[in-house]
This record gives structure tokens, sequence and C-alpha cells, in this order.
């Protein structure tokens, strides 16, 4: 089944001890979609400017991703500059220069109203609301967020926050959210506020989801679950690290949706987690999308499979 | 078949958010022992002052642990003081006062030079040297270290590191020892330093074994291994838990020794990685050893199941 996804398509401009790079293609929709693109057809709604020439548009086209929902305005595109160079696990911001991102309204063309499959990538909780408001249809629904939001719009995020089948964030995020260090805790306390379920990445040490009590739909009380990270000798670039997780994890969902009737079940959930392990992992192997751009379902598999070797007894 | 383990008996003094303890049975080669003892026959090698009393002896030896080699002498017992109040992660030292420990000289007893498995606990290196030479007929030989011996008295300890089957250690020490942050190129480093396998200790985030070449004595080349942390909700006091793990890990390995005939397998290897998680866990529920001496292996074997069942597709 489909996923629309809405967020930032942007270019960065990266720093990391691997080297440099000028504006190339980035933003959380775009990592995400094209991550989720080897699992189901994918469907994005964002902005861009007139520096969003058809060779990046064809990044995501040539991956089958629909762009319908791109829209194009006048001025200059989402510009993020950062630097990995102090310590590859925490980004520095340079510059913000939101550019047309700032006066971002997402219209949701006609074709995507049938969406099944709805991701919330990390924008003002005003608009994921909004969107969510719009997709009446949708099966499922997952986002994301960021400290931005939890600490200065806490109230609209919160909002959000009951309606999502799926909150897929980091472990400092769900200790801002929580107000919990321990991580268990943190979990619950964010589980408390709406999530049906939550998806924390914990970088190089994997990930964890946790559920609550009707996740499934069927009112039993799920254990959680841990997935290993793919272990990286060289991190060239993390930048969309956690949306390549968030596109693999959603992807493989929406990809099983036809035979769970759009249903979360404990396996697809657990696979997805596995997945969206490996996509995180090629995605930091290169700068920007570019690794992203040359796997192949065959190399994501092969990874899945070793992912599992390597924890399981 | 029986383990050996050489190291600190010792009292500690706790403070942690839970509350505060004076004096309670410490020390690496008790909190290792205890957790062994579920597993396998224990024999211990240590010294302790004329404040080791016969209930604290019984503590150790109501487990069936052989304190045989726990030499008395006149003065008192290693006296570690910590803070866990800053950061449940990382003590602070108050006062170590080593009293008899400053000239501990090991003394292995006659009925001791039959064991096959030797655990050196982190104790100066040139001791743990001196107990390998003195028990030839250990069939595998595994220990563990602490930053000051790496930093202060490198030389030595490389000669140790060079003769064990197993390494265990914390990710810090991984990451001093080969000097890279890189979790995989530290433990390849450290691998390269001589122990034929090594263990790393994620504390929460659970732990991961990596292999040279012949770590199974057949020449072949086995994967990396990754155990999740059992997630804890409560960590009462942390003192002892890398202890634990080892106790429970190498436990393990060697009550598999007759069918294995003391060899190392990747089955057995899994397994014992996730009875360390295990016994680690539960040894961080209460002050000192008191959560490891109320423990059964019933609850032992429901929390490996446990584990599995959260990190198995």
């Amino acid at each position: 089944m489909s996923i629309l996804v809405v967020g930032s398509v942007a270019f960065d401009t990266l720093e990391t001890p691997s080297g440099k790079r000028e504006r190339v293609l980035g933003g959380a929709a775009t990592h995400f979609a094209l991550a989720a693109s080897f699992f189901t057809d994918v469907r994005v709604v964002g902005v861009v400017g007139d520096d969003f020439l058809p060779e990046h548009e064809a990044v995501l086209t040539s991956k089958g991703i629909d762009t319908t929902g791109i829209e194009h305005v006048p001025g200059k595109s989402f510009h993020w500059t950062g630097s990995y160079v102090k310590d590859l696990n925490a980004a520095e911001t340079l510059a913000t220069d939101l550019n047309v991102f700032a006066a971002f309204e997402p219209k949701i063309p006609e074709s995507y109203l049938d969406t099944e499959y709805l991701f919330l990538a990390n924008i003002d909780p005003v608009l994921q609301s909004r969107v969510r408001s719009h997709m009446p249809n949708a099966k499922l629904v997952a986002g994301d967020t960021m400290n931005y939001w939890i600490s200065a719009h806490r109230d609209n995020l919160l909002k959000v926050l009951r309606e999502l089948d799926i909150l897929v964030i980091n472990d400092n995020e769900a200790r801002m959210l929580s107000g919990e260090t321990n991580s268990l805790r943190a979990a619950r306390g964010v589980l408390a506020l709406g999530p049906k379920s939550l998806v924390v990445k914990y970088a190089e040490y994997g990930s964890a989801a946790y559920f609550s009590a009707d996740s499934f739909g069927d009112g039993l009380d799920r254990k959680q679950f841990r997935a290993p990270a793919t272990p990286q000798e060289e991190v060239v670039d993390p930048t969309g690290a956690g949306d390549s997780f968030a596109g693999g994890f959603y992807g493989y969902i929406a990809s099983r949706g036809a035979e769970t009737q759009g249903k979360l079940t404990p396996e697809v959930f657990r696979k997805a987690m596995f997945y969206g392990c490996v996509l995180g992992s090629l995605s930091v192997e290169a700068f920007g999308t570019d690794r992203l751009q040359r796997t192949t379902r065959a190399e994501i598999d092969q990874r899945f499979e070793h992912l599992k070797e390597i924890s399981h007894l």
C-alpha cells in the first residue's frame, strides 16, 4: 500500500571528518521517501524553490516516488548547514535558512487522498495535525518530531501525539518529552501521552519499540522489542540516518499492508525495525542521499539477514 | 567444570538515588563468584582483613563457592566509597582504601590447581600474569581490566592480553585500549592486541562480542554478536554489574565445558552473553550482592527467555 510522507525537501551543506559537500539534496521527506521506495509506492508533500531543478526531482522520480505533491514556489529551498567535525554523533548547526519552507502550507493533491499510510515527518505540529485531518482515510499514521517542537510548541505537539499509531523519535527526544532519564520510564512516559506505539532510536546502539495495551487492536499488552544496529566502521555523513530508518521501517510495514489489512502485527513490526536499522546504516555510508540512490533491494535483504545472524542465538 | 576467579573481595560504602549503605560486601571477585555460582563450581583467590567475618564468608559458601583461596591477613579489607547520585551510569569515587589489598599476592591453593576455567578479574596485570603462569592446566582464560591499568601500566597489561581467550571490558575501556572512538574499530584494535575474543559491555545498551580469526580454534572468522540488555526500570545500585555480567557469562561457558571439551563454541558463547546480561540486570536491582543472594536459577532462566523474546524476530 502507498505511503504519503509530509516533510522537508532541502539542500544540506555538510562538513564531516570525511570531507565537505555543498548543497547536496537532503531533507527529512527526501531521505524517508528514498528509504521507503524500496518497499512500496511513496508520495511526497513538500515545498521547494527555484533552485530545486529537474535533476533533483529525478533523484526521487527515478525510484518511482510520486512528486506531484512537491510544490514549487519562487525563492530558495530550505538550506541547512551543519558540521559533524567535533562529534559524529551530534550535528552542530551552522546555519538554518528556512527560505520557502518558512511559509510551508502542505497541500494534498487530489490523487493522494486515498493513501492509507501517512507519515508526518518533523514539521510544525500544527501542520502535522492539519495534514492528519485532511487524510481521514489513512489506516495508519506515524510521525516524528524534534527538540524544538517538544520544548517550544508542546501543547500543539501533544495534540498530534494523541492521533499517532506510531511515534518514531530518538532517545534524547524521548527523554525530553517524558522528563525521564531512565529509558524504560521515558518510553512509558511518552506512551502515556497518547501514541499507540513508540519506536526509540539509540543511534549506534540500535532501537527499541514500546507498545500501549491496544497497539495491535486486540487489547493485549505486547512486550517491548529491541533491535540491534548494524555496526558501522565508517560513518561518512550521519545526516538523514533517522529519516532513512523511519522510511525503511514504515516502508516495510506498508508493503505488508495488504496481508495485515492495514493493521500493525507484532511480526511485521519487528521485521520493520530491522529494515529501519538497515536503511539507517546504509544512509550514513556516503554524503546526502548518495548511498540510498545506489542501494538495491537485494543488498538491503542481505543486511537484514546479517542483522539477524548477529543478534539471534 | 570449575572456575577460579582471582580478584578483589571488598566492602563498599555506597550512595545512589535509592539511598545509602555502609560497608556492604562487594569486590569484583565477590560479584563474579556469586553470579557464576548459579552455573558451576566456583573457587576464589583473594585477600581480606580482620573485618571480613564468618557472616561475610557465608554469603559465598552458602552458594557452594569454595573460599579456601581467600587469604585472611591482619588489617582491614579493601574499602571503596562511591556515589552515583550525580549520574547512575558513572561512579564517583569518594575514597579508595586499599588496606590489605595493597600488598595482595595471590596464592593458589593446591586444591585449585586442576581448575580448567580461569578468570582474572581487574587487578594489577603483573599479578594477572603471575596467576596465569601458575595455572598451566587452565583450558580457557578470561579476564577484565580497568582504565588505571590501561593508562599507567599498559606494557604489563599487553602481556596479559596476549594470553587471554576472552577479554571482557566496557566500551570506555575498549576505546582507551585501542585509541579508536568508533566501536567497531575499537574492537578490532583491541583484538589486534592479542585476546582471541572480546566482549564489550555497553551498559544499558547491551553488549557485543568480537572474534579473531581463530577464536574457536578452527580458523574461521566468526561474525560478531550483539546481545541486548534487559531494560531496567529501577537501578538501585550499579556497583558490580559488570562483574556480575562476567560471572554469568563465564559461569555458563564453564557449565557447558564437558560438552565442548573446554573449547569455545559460537552457540555457547552467544547464550553466555545473554546469561551475562541477565546476571548484570539482576545485580543492579538491590544494593551490593543482595539481589544475587536471593536469585534462583529458575528466575535467571525466565529472564533469559524474556531477553530472547524481546530480541528475536
